[in-house]
């Protein structure tokens, strides 16, 4: 059945590529434009009026995110993430909500107010995925129905964090519960109360000759005693509130065993497991992000107060090129992320490793790049609360360490590609011995070069 | 009809994104693997000995690429190029084809043998679009037949190419004959006898008031007397023989009225119909290009006489993590380039101009600093003769002044992007008006910000 | 007389280029040693003293700051910047002086300890060039004293700030006072109430023929009625409390005649005069903050809590890599700075005007890289408060724009290079003569090349 | 004694930072001078007679160059290289001499007219230093005197070159000569009968213990039978005729004991001795390359035959901003490289290991850009012959590789660095100290961040 909505011409699809257009089926098509509305008419106009209340009380939800969110699930527009392959999924293709997500990024709480946001896309995937039927009667339904929130806790202060088999939280495993102890950093703050569980990993079993083996997953509730948030996390200056990044303390924190997801020492089956569509979907509203600042951008282009010389920046050619190189750049980068989410749709998550990775490391480093130029189109201003640009960046450089900062990922890609070398060591013999028949033809002596076959 | 090619772990296809592959009729999946294996037995093993034919005949086509081009047309693999909706078309989309000439970039000469080169495929196309039976008896099908080459004609010395209107070389038209006097840079060297046609742009009507009616494009055959050319034009030290670029001085050169195409002063209608898919085969070639130099990067990595400090250099982390990041540069300008493709066969060639332009501007621009990177990672040989590396390099510093200077093509780009600035500056204006309704319904203060509506 | 101190294998000097050090006079290399073992020991120790006492106080200037003025003032180490032609000046050359700058760079606030911060240095520069003796008593030797702070504002948040003509602010001078009516951006805070005057441009004859007679400088003490302080400008979301920078509508704010400095429509003569070594302190402490955040990276390189793979992250030979990067980058842009100063020294500020702008250029763009890297080795922790590694990277980025951005300095370097290429294009031209006389002497033909003379 | 030459507005100077025209003495500006006139006069208006001439004779030094190369001996501008402590030296310091190489760099053969080429200046230093009188007379005296020219010769085909223990062409010492057999990469060519000896290092003691004793230096003359030349290496597609780089093959080449310098076993002696001033010597020419370059961007700028859209291009801004940034660039690099030359005469060339590598590493890699945003400028016909443009930038190529890869110098510099990083973390343990000491002090709780000390 078709859409009745016109895509040509349509400003939600206009930057949407022909080859995923044509893939689009009309529940995507209404989606997109309806998160598209959503997101024109509720969240951009309302960004300062989210800053205002929150200045009120900086740990507390902004009433308006509450109320749109009670909105948007009555609308159907919850958990749009959720790939199409799960029960529990509305519906979409990952390429199908990557063009919803990037939409949802022209916000940076755009996607809260759909519960499309991060760390929920990926515990939510992770409970749905690896939860029993009591577990996920327990969190993920309430997760996915908006009820509290969640956090995701790996990293921690005193290990290697991108070597995860160095997690280093105790864990004591008894027949009845779980005792941790250790530290954590990063995972959202507890100071917001709709905070309620933090899925946590940490080491059970640190003798176990398997490194992979030694880990376990578990759902902390947040106001379990023993558990101490010693700080908000900045991040770059910013707190992030109403989530934010906290730092934890775990002093004999104790949960129930069945709060262990999967099963001791799986916790690295769990973690593989998460190494799916979630991993993008920073990229995905980055693109968003960037997109804003871009439109920023050519606003001040035809700013009437500010023409230096008498004519308005945008028509200074230095300008012109300026611009030309940021759109391209966000086109560029957003070919890579769609192609990531259909690689998952088409061929799995797992073929999809290589391409999850580029996005996540070739996004952020170029869209840097679009916003920083962004900000400097606008002068000193472009740095103040004057515009969203400074938070716009601010997001892009964050979105460059988490997960891992991107030369772990590289080196992984890299790791990758060193492994195919030795196949074109052999074709280049393949060459050459060729080459050597066809000198033979042609009646040519055949040339030796060194240092390659 | 499927075809009978195993797509899965075919190298091949093995670059193919998910989605092109599965938009590839079995039509194309035969050509893409015939093209690959012609490639890779036919000439990457022979690229020497076309060295050493060259060598002993600077300006003659080297026998080995007569006898490939021969036996590629008795095997049905000329004029790949042409789009299908031509009725001369062997069949293949724009997106079908970039698969195969990417392939065919592998080796600079590939193309040729059959019969996809530049400036081939652009004058094909021309001709093919605007001839008349008659014309195309004369020029499009001997083209298209291999029988002789074909240069084209724009750029000049004395004047700024980047701005077609100031094409000044004269063109007297009179009932009979056209008389043409002048200076081209550029265009094939007719020193290699089977060039045998210029189509060349000229200034016939100086004083029309409508700066577009003033020029005509028609056909000059390179032996009428009164053509000299005065120089090989060498890129970057390179002749580029045995076809190379030329510099020609125009003196009293009489050709026939009917070597007109579509009539007097209709050059920039047929330059328009001429920015279609040639004007990216340069990149898709050039992807190829780009995927050799990466090979032999690898190559490299693994060279067992070269281990400084007792390793390969592929295990030293800092080339992992270069070979990661030329990896991933390679595939996202693929994506740029086949995106072009694809969005002229589905939306035509005049909505594809943004998609060409930003292939043409990023494409070149890109892949040097990955071919850049393989020269370095050769150490001192990486700049000889000993590895294709140079001269892949400077194909690709060609590319990104061929058809115009990067420069001309963003302002293209930006000038473009410029027009939709209004539009955003007026959503701008609703987010304020609504903005201040929102401020209202939740009792706050409507905060003015200077500098943005 | 020498200086006791032995410079050689000294860290104070250690950075120190040769050709600098041999130019440091006994007294430049006392007050250098003095200003690094000031920093050291007083001011890098107490980065979250600071901090901590802002915690408490937010717009008052810490404790620990007020005091170490104080012990600094009797230790004479008030005032360095000033260059020694001022009979104010503590006796330091340009040169002498970017010494200790770089060194009190270290701690953003180290420089207010020994009142050399911005914008103090740029105002009592101003103020002890061009005010009566009467002003200098009222405004100069309390602000040399440290008695109070000032504010410089010329920025307007609806006009184009780098065109300096555009300031609009309106001054209605009578016989008695001035009366002020309009809006300024930036400015420091008059939140801090050690903060009592700004030094403010505005047009005070709009209708004057002259544009550069239009404008007058004058100072407002802070206090003055009429002039609102609207809100805190937070650069990249920081307050950089206790200064800050404001934003400020001025309603009927009248002050007498006599705050005008040097004369009724002479704003651009003062302006004029402003454009020395005040550009460049930035920089010059800009070079300080990139040296602490190369050693924070070289701290982390052998953390050994943070081992990947069991290895140093300083052991991985990519790091060593960006290390080496880092390094030479910060050396080279010391380069540019110090032979700004040095040219200044040697040929007055008017001369130093292009190294000057290639400082302001060149080095926050060159140092911005080398603060990101260093955030980047320190992973997800490297942008929390756990490092002053964000608070570097957004002072350099501050810098970018400061003073305008750096695209209006690269005009203005651009167009005065482009009066230098008439002599080029007549320099051609002889050569070309000269090229002919030798092809006759060579009996050689000469060529023609197009394009170039 | 004053030198009779007036500095300011002097073209000759334009570019010396005041710093350095400070320290020349009136020998080095007298030097300078006649140097630049050299260049101007006899030197930039020959380049297409030098061009012509060897069209004629590729591998035979031009007749132009000879005649050159007699006047200025007579003049007494040779050799002005040799540092003034060398007893053979024509007086100028590092510093002094660096001005007369940046002029005599503008022209690729300008510095061979007064022999100071590579690579006989790095040989005729290696001479002086380590040769005995017989030797000196031999050799080093008709080098200075340009009798012959030379060649130095230690990459290897089949080596990691950049690790120069395993350097291994062997050399087998008997009482009376030395019998070599193996391979070699560059040196120059001996098609061109002036090049008649090479100072080559191979393995003479390859089971000595001691890697660093096992190498042996000397010399070997040219025609020495068993010395064959495989081909003339070419450098991006250039040979470089006349002199060009070779490959050649050692077949029981015999010289005689004596042509030993130093003694067997000592190569690495030498080798460190030339680590001196010749190895900046084509990083102080590649300025005056790039200064070239610079200069013909600017005479395109004003080119009044093409004027895009009817403006010169030099007034559109973003050709502006170029033009700035170019500009700049050179500037900077400049400074590193007169800093390096500055350090080596204060504190000898082992103190000036660092800056030499720091200018190694830096000033081909940034004149690269500066010297391709001009071939940019010239559109198409920058690529070509019409220009000197591209082979000022393969020459810039040729130095990130000449004397090792730039990775391997970063190498270098940062395992240097990382030796540092100790000190960092003791001091880094002080600051939390004194950190402690003033919490209580100021009656503060101190508080502990993770990850850094």
């Amino acid at each position: 059945m078709a859409s009745n909505i016109q895509v040509k011409g349509n400003p939600a699809f206009a930057r949407i590529p022909p080859w995923v257009t044509a893939k689009l089926r009309p529940i995507a098509i209404d989606k997109i434009q309806q998160v598209y509305d959503w997101i024109e008419n509720e969240c951009v106009p309302a960004e300062r009026i989210y800053k205002a209340q929150l200045k009120e009380a900086r740990w507390t939800t902004p009433a308006i995110v509450t109320e749109l969110r009670k909105k948007a699930k009555a609308q159907g527009l919850f958990n749009l993430f959720l790939p199409n392959h799960f029960e529990e999924s509305p519906g979409l293709t990952n390429l199908e909500y990557s063009c919803c997500a990037e939409i949802m990024g022209r916000v940076y709480w755009g996607a809260q107010t759909l519960n499309c946001h991060a760390p929920e896309t990926g515990n939510i995937e992770l409970l749905a995925k690896y939860c029993t039927p009591e577990q996920k009667k327990k969190w993920l339904h309430p997760l996915m129905n908006g009820d509290f929130s969640s956090a995701y806790s790996m990293t921690e202060p005193d290990r290697a964090s991108s070597d995860a088999t160095q997690v280093g939280i105790k864990m004591d495993i008894t027949d009845k519960e779980v005792i941790i102890n250790g530290r954590k950093l990063y995972g959202n703050c507890k100071y917001n109360n709709e905070m309620q569980i933090f899925i946590l990993m940490g080491c059970s079993d640190p003798n176990n000759k398997n490194p992979w083996n030694r880990h376990t997953t578990l759902v902390v509730p947040a106001n379990t005693p023993g558990l101490k948030q010693v700080r908000n996390l900045s991040i770059m200056g910013y707190d992030w509130a109403p989530e934010g990044h906290g730092e934890y303390i775990y002093e004999n924190v104790r949960v129930p065993r069945e709060n262990i997801i999967l099963g001791p020492g799986r916790a690295f089956e769990i973690a593989q497991g998460r190494l799916g569509p979630g991993r993008i979907h920073h990229c995905m509203r980055l693109i968003g992000q960037a997109e804003r600042a871009y439109e920023l951008a050519l606003v001040r282009c035809y700013e009437p107060r500010k023409k230096p010389r008498g004519k308005f920046i945008g028509e200074f050619d230095s300008n012109i090129e300026r611009i030309a190189e940021m759109r391209m750049t966000i086109d560029a980068m957003r070919l890579v992320v769609l192609n990531a989410a259909d690689t998952m749709d088409l061929q799995g998550n797992k073929a999809g490793r290589y391409a999850i990775a580029q996005s996540k490391i070739m996004v952020p480093n170029a869209l840097l790049k679009v916003i920083d130029e962004a900000m400097q189109m606008y002068g000193g201003q472009g740095l103040t609360q004057h515009t969203p640009l400074p938070e716009i960046w601010t997001y892009a450089r964050f979105v460059r360490v988490a997960d891992g900062p991107d030369s772990a990922h590289r080196h992984q890609v890299g790791r990758d590609q060193m492994k195919t070398a030795q196949a074109f060591r052999e074709r280049a013999e393949q060459y050459t011995a060729r080459y050597k028949e066809l000198c033979k033809k042609w009646n040519l002596e055949s040339e030796e070069f060194w240092g390659i076959v």
